[in-house]
């Protein structure tokens, strides 16, 4: 038998629907678990670590055990609370951060978190030997866009939500007998998986979204205002997603065109604007009612429409995490690897490999003439938006869970 | 016994997650009495009906009855479609939609939309007795603004999703541990009754919204800093609600002071961007990390979240709209009367009285500072956001029903 000893969890980066399910798979498998005496959660990620700022998990969740872990998985964006703050290289801080793990007797590290989360699991990874602590990293990010796995958790649920949005705006648009354009602006800045996702709006057969515009391919206006004028002309009312990050071919990003770009802490540039610059454009040139729709931030924490498939997955790669670091890996990253039936099975990929790689749509996904996605991506991604959650609701709205401090 | 006739149904005005609920009701209550031959709906409301542009909703419902039905409940915007056109005062124009429904052997006419639909509504009542004709509206809006009635269907389903996103989005924002305002602009030109919804997020417990803005009340730029200002020292994390139609003390929009208006077909001004314009305020007076969100027209059309208080009434106020005219009424809107025990009867109310006149959000449901609502608006909407319907969900998104045409 091993010694017992305690573990750690911690949430990073931006909010998802799924990543408190992830959460509660880990709480799940450590509570359980007879070799773990505490977990405690690090409370803002590794900055809390930081400062020694934890909670004790085991002792949270001791009473009601499986209504809390029931709620926590339909509670949008991070229990613990998250950060944007990526560990230095500097040997010292980290050094830090293992000291105070070893002081309290931490065998055991997990990290919930998207490509700058896996950085610093990453970092870690090299000393954790030294300190005999198991360093593992679990991925989560709406974005789809960490390598060495089949899906990120919480893609799924906002890819659910986006398609009902897009079904329910079309409706919404095709109600009056009159030319319309909407354009739909989704999240992505680099990989344009979100944006694909609007293409589930048809599986059941509707049309929209009619163009489909993805970071993946530089974006060229006047090709763009040629293919809207085409469609309104065969079907009146359209519907166009496009991803906030679409640039021009020398890579100027569209959004840019009409507004300041901000940068945020990470260096990246802050966009938002594409769907509007977009909704002037066709206004400006073809003279139709244009209407643009920023999804925003429900993209992200839209859990009362989360997808069973994501979610479940999400709660079970929280379980697989402990699984596969008391089996003695470290410096891993969990992955989801589809079995040929699209269900999902798991395995640990070299940290270095998933930390700071971006995966883009692959070319096969889209359409040679750049505005749509292809078949592939389809039977890719509808696997992943299926099945409902048993939301329960309170007064009128989801429950949640929320940490008591 | 009545002699055998024909009704016909329109839909107008902008969409809802409920308008649809209120037809079903409709074609329920003429498929099963046997005073009505065929129930006709016409396409693109009165617009269609002026070029006979019908659909036979009694074959059309022929089959698959109960299946239908249920999937109309749940579909957003407007199955017949809709549209922005009010009948002149010309009697030319009114006495040629009398000559086409006399020619079709109609005898009922049924008019389900907001204030500018019973407006048409209330023009035809005067010539229905010449023709014999029944003349019924049957109200519908998010907005909440028409008189003489309880609530108008649409508003619940449409709180409800803004009470869940609000809840969401403030999850989402308080995960990091900084500075940070966030705006929701929420539609509602001249009545607050959606933007006094975000109130809902807090039937659980929860604080946000911190400040809540509505069109009711004069806005005033240096008191809402002042009290941002305050809420972000208080709690770090701030969310703010506000109206799209928040005006200053004379009467000029917030919107409008960063963008051209535009007008809309029936000279509304156009409105969108007070939050935008409030975020920059705040980035620009307090330095302070802000977002806006306009929750823009997923607040009528996600059907996906539709409260069963709302769908379900909203679907029997169709049928009382049959009782009604069967008994003699015409030239009245259906309404909603509150009973004890916040279940709702029927009421027939003189079209005049709803039609044109806004019902804004009276000042007792509004807080003594004017950025908060009280517990006599809780008490009001707090019924109306109950119950879930049990959406059919096909291969990932929520199935609907289309007019096959």
């Amino acid at each position: 038998m091993k010694p017992v000893c305690n573990a750690i969890v911690g949430q990073s980066g931006g909010p998802t629907a799924a990543i408190n399910a992830t959460l509660a798979g880990v709480i799940s498998a450590c509570l359980k678990n007879e070799n773990i005496d505490t977990l405690y959660g690090m409370v803002n990620g590794i900055k809390g670590l930081l400062r020694e700022d934890f909670v004790d998990l085991t002792e949270e969740f001791k009473d009601n055990f499986e209504d809390k872990i029931r709620l926590l998985k339909q509670t949008p964006s991070s229990y613990l609370g998250s950060c944007r703050y990526r560990l230095s290289n500097d040997a010292d801080e980290i050094e830090r951060v293992f000291k105070i793990l070893e002081k309290n007797d931490i065998k055991y590290f997990f990290y919930i978190g998207g490509n700058d989360s896996m950085d610093t699991v990453d970092k870690m990874s090299s000393m954790g030997n030294k300190y005999g602590i198991k360093v593992i990293g679990v991925p989560k990010t709406i974005d789809n866009d960490l390598g060495e796995t089949d899906f990120c958790p919480g893609f799924g649920s906002s890819a659910k939500y986006i398609a009902t949005v897009v079904s329910e705006v079309a409706r919404d648009t095709a109600c009056y007998d009159i030319e319309s354009v909407t354009i739909l602006e989704i999240m992505g800045r680099n990989a344009g998986w979100l944006t694909a996702a609007s293409a589930l709006a048809r599986v059941n057969g509707e049309r929209t979204p009619d163009l489909i515009y993805l970071p993946e391919v530089p974006f060229d206006t006047d090709e763009f205002i040629k293919a809207t004028e085409q469609k309104v002309k065969e079907y009146k009312n359209v519907v166009i997603a496009v991803s906030e990050g679409i640039k021009d071919a020398d890579g100027n990003y569209i959004a840019a065109s009409s507004m300041h770009l901000k940068e945020d802490l990470f260096g990246h540039a802050q966009l938002g604007g594409a769907g509007k610059v977009l909704e002037m454009l066709v206004k400006d040139r073809l003279k139709i009612k244009a209407r643009s729709i920023e999804l925003n931030t429900p993209q992200r924490c839209a859990a009362h429409i989360g997808s069973k498939c994501d979610i479940e997955n999400s709660f079970n790669i929280g379980k697989a995490a402990l699984d596969f670091a008391l089996s003695g890996e470290s410096g891993k990253m969990i992955a989801f690897e589809r079995n040929q039936d699209n269900t999902f099975s798991f395995k640990a990929v070299d940290i270095s490999l998933a930390a700071n790689a971006e995966k883009k749509v692959p070319l096969d996904f889209i359409t040679p003439d750049g505005c749509d996605v292809t078949g592939e991506f389809m039977d890719y991604a509808i696997p992943l938006i299926q099945g409902e959650m048993d939301i329960e609701y309170k007064n009128g709205i989801p429950a949640i869970l929320k940490l008591n401090r």
